[in-house]
């Protein structure tokens, strides 16, 4: 059992942190400082996992010209109401940006937009697109396929990423309801942890590398895979399978990307797939005007009343009820707004590595 | 211990029973064959509790004026690629092939179509919906909500509906990928005929009244709830309510339908919820021109390559190793077109009431 007591840091110091590291490989600054955005994003909410502590990664993967630091993405195909996206292999921080942005016009000119993206690299939290339509009065839409660590249902063998599903629905009075969940049944991230702690994992969460169904995260890491959400045939895991499934043609199989087991790593040290079938990784965004549909202001009463109705469920024995989807993340934003970003001391040595590769102080 | 030998039926001959029965309603002969189609489609492929079983439900809610047989499905409001359909309180076997045509149209002039629509009924299995894509090259998408069965997580009481989720991506020499999954983690169906057979069910799939976790079908049958997809916290429960959430609030809330606790029952002897927030139930459909994004021919040539992949990917111990999403159905499809479709006695005897009712002779 190792120590793991966190670090508190400002969010604001780590974004101008982030700004300057991708500003010193040559990141336009408006692209460095949404590219900080989203990851200080990922921090605030409470999905370490996605932030500051992925910047060693970003970093080791521009200084070793696998990712574009100024990328040119280009819409390769459109119609009034979709497109596809090349990146131009940039930094999924800035073309999952970009793609949004354009998806967001396409829904105020046509009613929705939708648009399919190859050629990119990991863009960070699935939520945080998603949440940009909010003050336009649109549900946003976005997925990413990623890094191959989930077995199909009945298989031994990595052949899907985590694959995240998010939309965001506003509401009036009421805070939004924000969705961003990953199609396997636990985050690799909890398994690091449980690692780290010398914990066992739940049954369900993942398998060994002969496939049995395992309670040690070692396992997993060690040529395991993580198991979908719903975890056996019993419990529905076919149903997070399709889902990954579909969250990967969207993202690449309709961009041109890699899918599957052949999308790219997100770090140097994971290892290269044999074999491509298509350009860098994918993502799907979407987009609908709300008033194309409903008068904003009836569609967020509705909302509000909603989130109060499941919040007003009868509370099964032992909780205090059910929350509405975004509640905790934004619970961990408001606490971290003021008490700072509490940062593992494995990822603030990551800071201080990536503080010492670019001579950018992180203090 | 009750017998539940079933009894094999040719599909056509259920199929025309349907279309008699339908039209016995003064439903038209374009609308009865349509909603008979959609029926077979369920029997055909293996979705037992949204076929013909559902038959005397819609008899009995037509009988008693709850549903009108000869709607007027109306567009409300539009823009270029979506649309809010009010769908005059018709069967949802009518009014939700009306919508699923609509958006079709619209992604062909558009590039994509999205339709919401209010004031309709239960419309069938949703992969019905997602399968008229294909032959046209597009990729459909389609969702309801329903009457209130499950539990937001940490709840006890039924708050969402089974609220499903489907899409369809054509192959070229490979069968299509079909998704079609309930965001519970196992159907209300799958509990009836357990019940039907004493036997117990698996843990996580349902709640008794207090909320607590069940085995016996019973408990959940006698005012307990069905558990969302990934069934409890550390298993992902909270993924499987976010999942549901969404699809009411695209098909209730976008298009001012009944949503969530308020969705209407779809037979007579469920209890009617204690208030209105909308106009019946709810649907949400979507359609992608895949040559907006890719051309189709590539597109279809990488599906074929996915499927081969998952295919090949080695077994878990005790499996014969991972299937495509909607291998299971075409099997069963295939079966039944031969041997004809086996229906349980007690859903011959719910065809052999309505014949009585009807006068239209089952044989």
């Amino acid at each position: 059992m190792i120590a793991v007591e966190p670090i508190l840091f400002p969010s604001a110091q780590l974004h101008g942190f982030c700004v300057r590291v991708f500003e010193s490989f040559g990141v336009p600054a408006a692209d460095a400082r949404r590219a900080a955005d989203v990851l200080a994003a990922a921090d605030l909410r409470g999905i370490d996992s996605h932030g500051v502590a992925r910047l060693l990664a970003y970093v080791e993967m521009m200084a070793a010209g696998r990712i574009n630091p100024r990328p040119s993405p280009k819409v390769v195909r459109q119609t009034a109401s979709t497109a596809t996206v090349d990146g131009d292999n940039g930094l999924g921080l800035v073309v999952g940006p970009f793609a949004n942005e354009l998806c967001m016009e396409k829904a105020e000119a046509a009613g929705s937009g939708w648009i399919s993206v190859c050629n990119s690299n990991h863009y960070g939290i699935a939520g945080w697109y998603a949440m940009q339509g909010l003050p336009r009065d649109l549900i946003n839409w976005s997925m990413t396929n990623a890094t191959g660590l989930v077995a199909p249902l009945w298989g031994r063998e990595r052949r899907l990423g985590t694959n995240p599903i998010a939309i965001a629905f506003p509401g009036q009075e009421e805070p939004p309801i924000v969705i961003d969940l990953a199609t396997c049944a636990a985050a690799y991230g909890k398994l690091e942890i449980a690692r780290r702690k010398g914990a066992r994992i739940p049954r369900g969460w993942a398998i060994d590398k002969d496939g049995l169904d395992t309670d040690d995260p070692d396992q997993m890491i060690d040529g395991g895979a993580l198991l979908p959400l719903g975890s056996d045939r019993e419990r529905g895991g076919h149903k997070g399978y399709a889902l990954g499934v579909m969250v990967d043609v969207l993202s690449a199989v309709l961009s041109g990307a890699n899918w599957g087991p052949f999308a790219p790593p997100f770090a140097l040290r994971q290892e290269i797939p044999l074999r491509t079938v298509g350009k860098g990784l994918g993502h799907f965004f979407g987009s609908l005007r709300i008033d194309g549909f409903i008068d904003p202001p009836v569609f967020k009463r509705q909302i509000d009343e909603m989130s109060r109705t499941l919040r007003a469920t009868r509370p099964a024995p032992g909780t205090a009820g059910p929350l509405v989807p975004g509640d905790p993340e934004r619970e961990a934003e408001r606490i971290r707004l003021r008490e700072g970003v509490p940062l593992l001391p494995a990822v603030v040595a990551d800071l201080r590595e990536v503080s010492r590769q670019t001579g950018i102080p992180l203090d």
